[in-house]
C-alpha cells in the first residue's frame, strides 16, 4: 500500500508554492529544488490548476502561484486528486469484481469505512498547517475557549 | 492507492477457510474456487501457517484449517502481513528519501496517524465478522452492561 509518486509529487509542489507565497515560483525552480523531471512538474501543475489550486501566470516574469489560501486546501482533497484508484480490493469494482466470496462478505464494507478513518485524518490537516505557516488546529489552542 | 492483490488473496484463503471451519479444506478447492493459480494459493497457505493462521495437515485426506478461531484472528493482522511495504510516501524510508522539503514538513506524521486510523479500522474487525458467522462487535450488544 503506497500512494501514486505522483500524489507525492503533487503535495512538494504545494507545500512548495505555500513556502514561496510571497511571490511566483517557477516550473523549472520546483524541479530543480525538488529534483524532479520538468516535465513532470509542468504536468503536475497544469492538473492542480485544472483542479483550481494552483494560477499560472504567462510571460517572462510568470510563474505559478497558490489560487487559495494554503489554509483552505485540504490534504485529503489533493491526495483524492492523485490518487485515482482507490479500490482497495477486486470487489470495490463491481463490473471486474470476480470474487466468489462476495454476496455474503462484509469485505467491502470494512475497507471502506478503514479509508474513510484514513481520509479524515488528512481532510483535518491543510496545507498551512503541512508547511508549518499554521499552527496544528488539532494542538489546543493557547486562547481562551469561547465561554 | 491498492492493496496488494496478494492480501485480497490472503483475506479470501482465510474466509473460505472461515465458512468451513468444521473441515479439512483443500488447495485445490480454494483455487478452484476463487478462480486462483494453484501455485498461488499453496504459497499464500504456506505463509500464513508460517505466520501462525493457518494448520496444515498432511496426507490424503489433509488440507488445511485455521489455527486459530475465527473471532480471535484480526483482519489489521492479515493486512499488515501482506502489505509489507507501507511507505506511502517517500520520505517514509528515511535512507532513500531524496525530498528537500523534509527538515520542515510534516508529512510524514500526518500520513503515519492517517495510517494509524486505517488499521484502527481494521483491528477492531475479526474473522469471524467478516465471515458473518459472528455479531460485529461495534454494534450494540441486547446484553446488559455490566454494572
Amino acid at each position: 500500500m503506497r500512494l501514486a509518486d505522483y500524489t507525492d509529487y503533487a503535495l512538494r509542489v504545494l507545500l512548495y508554492c505555500a513556502r514561496h507565497d510571497e511571490r511566483l515560483v517557477t516550473v523549472a525552480e520546483i524541479a530543480e529544488q525538488q529534483g524532479l523531471a520538468k516535465n513532470h512538474v509542468m504536468k503536475i501543475v497544469a492538473d492542480l490548476a485544472h483542479a483550481g489550486l494552483l494560477e499560472t501566470v504567462r510571460g517572462r516574469s510568470g510563474g505559478v502561484r497558490l489560487m487559495r489560501p494554503a489554509r483552505e486546501i485540504r490534504i485529503g482533497d489533493v491526495v483524492r486528486l492523485g490518487e485515482t484508484d482507490l479500490r482497495l480490493t477486486e470487489c470495490f469494482d463491481e463490473r471486474s469484481n470476480a470474487c466468489k466470496l462476495t454476496p455474503e462478505c462484509r469485505l467491502r464494507g470494512v475497507f471502506a469505512r478503514a479509508l474513510h478513518a484514513f481520509f479524515g485524518v488528512l481532510d483535518a490537516i491543510t496545507l498551512a498547517e503541512l508547511a508549518g505557516s499554521a499552527p496544528r488546529r488539532s494542538k489546543p489552542s493557547n486562547e481562551p475557549a469561547p465561554a
